[in-house]
């Protein structure tokens, strides 16, 4: 059972990749066969598996949530921190806090197309704290 | 390997807090460092990780859904149980059956202002099963 | 610590029900207590949870999904491989790449209603990989 805490210092809403970071504690771990856990602490930002070769999936992505859950929607009270506040919630529970992806023959077991990416769903930059756990045999 | 499953008795459509009860099973499971999975075995309810704070981010969250996943829509043709049958069986996969959550130093560990909420998608109160289970060491 | 990979060979969009399979993996492991997780290699198809005694349910989720996420969507620059290529990550976002489940009493720990569906986004069909890990005691 590995667990280790990073850092991401998103730069405002964006996907930002962290493949390298979940691959890299995956190898420190030294877990053969197994799962690995990625945790965002955080009610205003996401993770995501995304197609990793052609950026504009993520802009197209980007672009359809902006249409869903626009910002300064009257709908919403909760806009004490500003008109991207509420969307930001609404965002992360749309897509999910977590993933666990299989760790395969010591490694992380991605399809040939899948990216793990912190998703900021906030304007202004943060730092976002993520939890990494890996376990098996 | 600690598991037990609680009801949540739903009071209809809405979001309950059930971050205590999760919180206890942790401390009950003994396990110092790992995870906690927490399932709804349930269509129509969902598991979400949201804001905890202002009571307003789950009335906007309410809002958003009931915009985006209307009763009554006449989209629908599985409409036995009512008009809000298949709009929570929507709500259900749009957000999650299941969370898991890192454990550490013994500890459910969530962020500042992340709490676990049942969120009962049909208008009606109903007895919701929940499964706990904390893994680790 | 058990682990499988299946090929799930879809005939174009549509759910395609492996709760068997699924199950089937979990009896194989020999686990009694534990979780077993279902993980789709693929950013445009998704698994989920969805009731599973009355098929309208499915084309009534389809045809909301095909609303809300329409294939040509003058939105979308992503479109090299077609009007469903974009829609299709879209969609598999807005679910879910992999379900976790409970194991009790060594049997996939399911709801009365729940069911595991791969869902397949893209128009044509494709075969899927899908890795089922069961872990426990």
């Amino acid at each position: 059972m590995y667990q280790r805490t990073i850092t991401v210092a998103s730069r405002g809403r964006g996907t930002l990749e962290i493949s390298r970071e979940v691959a890299a504690a995956v190898r420190e771990s030294g877990v053969a066969t197994g799962l690995c856990h990625v945790f965002c602490h955080h009610t205003s930002a996401s993770l995501i598996l995304c197609e990793n070769a052609d950026p504009t999936v993520r802009r197209d992505l980007e672009a359809f949530m902006a249409r869903l859950v626009p910002d300064g929607d009257r709908l919403f009270d909760h806009t004490d921190e500003g008109p991207d506040d509420m969307p930001a919630h609404v965002r992360a529970i749309l897509t999910s806090s977590s993933l666990t992806i299989p760790v395969t023959s010591g490694a992380l077991a991605l399809g040939t197309w899948q990216g793990v990416y912190l998703w900021e769903h906030r304007r202004a930059g943060h730092a976002r704290r993520v939890t990494i756990t890996v376990q098996g045999a």
